[in-house]
């Protein structure tokens, strides 16, 4: 007899799906695939639900996970909204997935699985208290509290991205000026270095090429990559004297960026935590881009 | 036959105690006694003591709530330091109460215990989620969450005062520069009126003063406390989007100081705050100088 546990993870750019059994920490099978342009909710839909039966087989899934990539109300099931992908506004996924599959779902957007997921089986394993933070295109976050999900009064805690660090910052797509995702993000860093260089042909810089140049000793490049280290240091500073976690798992592309980056990122956070007693533990996630699946795992084996 | 709780309040500047019967909501008998200057840990035990013994009569207490102006290891019951009164240094205050009167006894400190008074029996009441926060001399924060104090990994959560929201502000006690406590206090209001006037006959001047003369329309005070309200609503809003909590608690004497102040907070914290969706809910705190004893009934009913 199987007992399947069925992992979906609607990324903005791609979809991903994986099934193990109850209780085991090894995949039976995984599946990932890039999303094409312009593709809308109701792709994601049929893609997804074409991956999961694929997974299956003729098998029945004893419970469900999801990681959705956008503001999902928890209580409900159901999507807000994707900030990527059009046509997901108030559908009832939860709902729409456990009558397809006959079987629980559970769901919560990326940033909270993808913190369950570190918390249970990757970085975090250990923690009573534990801040998840991404660092790619955006900066997200997620909390577990005493081994749950913390989601706060409207399901929006972790919103890390979205605090103020540099009030005469550059302006933000939330509205606001100098929020962290608009200093630390790595659209910003390949933005820093796009103004220190001249006009033209600089167009196609990202934070990956900006990280490369840094670890190569180009100066430019490690003062830019130097900037976003310490500013992102600063915004780990401050969500260490607010809620004293007992550690920080920092996951996404931007956190590969070398030794460097990583003892500015934790100098920083230490100059700026309520020392000596506040503890500064902020390590690298374990599961990359993994997290938000084995998240789902965790959350469909409460 | 009588259930006597009783609360102890050590604070920095006055011993408060008070006494209720188990589940009521009005004290049976209270006293405050403001502590001489250079006053030690031994005076506030020794008259502690005395306050205790007076409210109790020949009663024996059924539970006794401490609230310690200064941190305290809970899981131990031990001081850990006053910042205000000497010879608090690893006292084992719990232990030492629970032998004195023969009573469970529980201990936090000021700021998680006024912000568990605040939700059980003041401004937080029927809140999910909250953040306390007291502006006087210092800045000070604590957390209920699901009804309970959420201290962190240290017991150091809602360090909200140590927050830097100016990177290149004022220096503080902590060592850094810019916190929001060092930017927003009482203390710190006085100074920014004090830099803007000639040097000499200013010393006297108060947070208060300067609150006063602002409500009367003075335009520099004026100035001075809207640069207060505004610094202080940036570091709310931070919290609002760490957190999400459903409502923030405000206390403190800083925090009487009229409509305007209270309107610039709110404002300020709702343009840092990731809206629509972020509920934006501060209001005033309902127990005054009492947070604590009330807080500290509420930790010895668990």
């Amino acid at each position: 007899m199987t007992l399947p546990i069925l992992a979906l993870d609607y990324g903005g750019t791609k979809l991903a799906a994986a099934r193990l059994e109850r209780g085991e920490r090894t995949w039976r099978a995984r599946r990932r695939i890039p999303s094409p342009p312009h593709h809308d909710a109701a792709y994601d839909q049929t893609t997804m639900l074409a991956l999961a039966r694929e997974l299956l087989g003729d098998d029945t899934p004893t419970a469900i996970g999801v990681s959705f990539g956008g503001p999902v109300d928890v209580t409900t099931g159901t999507v807000r909204l994707s900030h990527h992908v059009p046509g997901w506004e108030n559908i009832p996924l939860r709902d729409q997935l456990q009558r397809e599959f006959g079987a629980p779902v559970w769901i919560d957007n990326d940033a909270n699985v993808a913190a369950l997921g570190e918390w249970t089986f990757g970085a975090g394993q250990g923690c009573t208290t534990m801040l998840y933070v991404t660092v790619s295109t955006g900066i997200g976050g997620g909390w577990v509290l005493n081994g749950e999900i913390y989601r706060g009064a409207d399901g929006l805690a972790g919103e890390i991205g979205h605090v103020v660090v540099r009030p005469d910052g550059a302006a933000c797509v939330c509205g606001k000026r100098g929020c962290l995702e608009v200093e630390a993000s790595g659209p910003a860093i390949a933005r820093r270095l796009r103004e220190r260089l001249p006009a033209g042909a600089t167009d196609d810089i990202t934070a990956e090429f900006v990280a490369r140049r840094a670890q190569q000793g180009d100066p430019l490049a490690q003062e830019v990559m130097d900037q976003a280290a310490q500013i992102l240091g600063e915004g780990l500073g401050i969500a260490l004297n607010l809620m004293n976690p007992q550690r920080i798992v920092l996951g996404g592309g931007v956190t590969k960026s070398g030794e460097r980056y990583w003892s500015i990122v934790r100098e920083t956070a230490r100059a700026y935590a309520l020392l000596p007693a506040v503890r500064v533990d902020i390590r690298p996630a374990a599961l990359g881009d993994d997290a938000p699946l084995w998240g789902a795992v965790a959350l469909a084996q409460p």
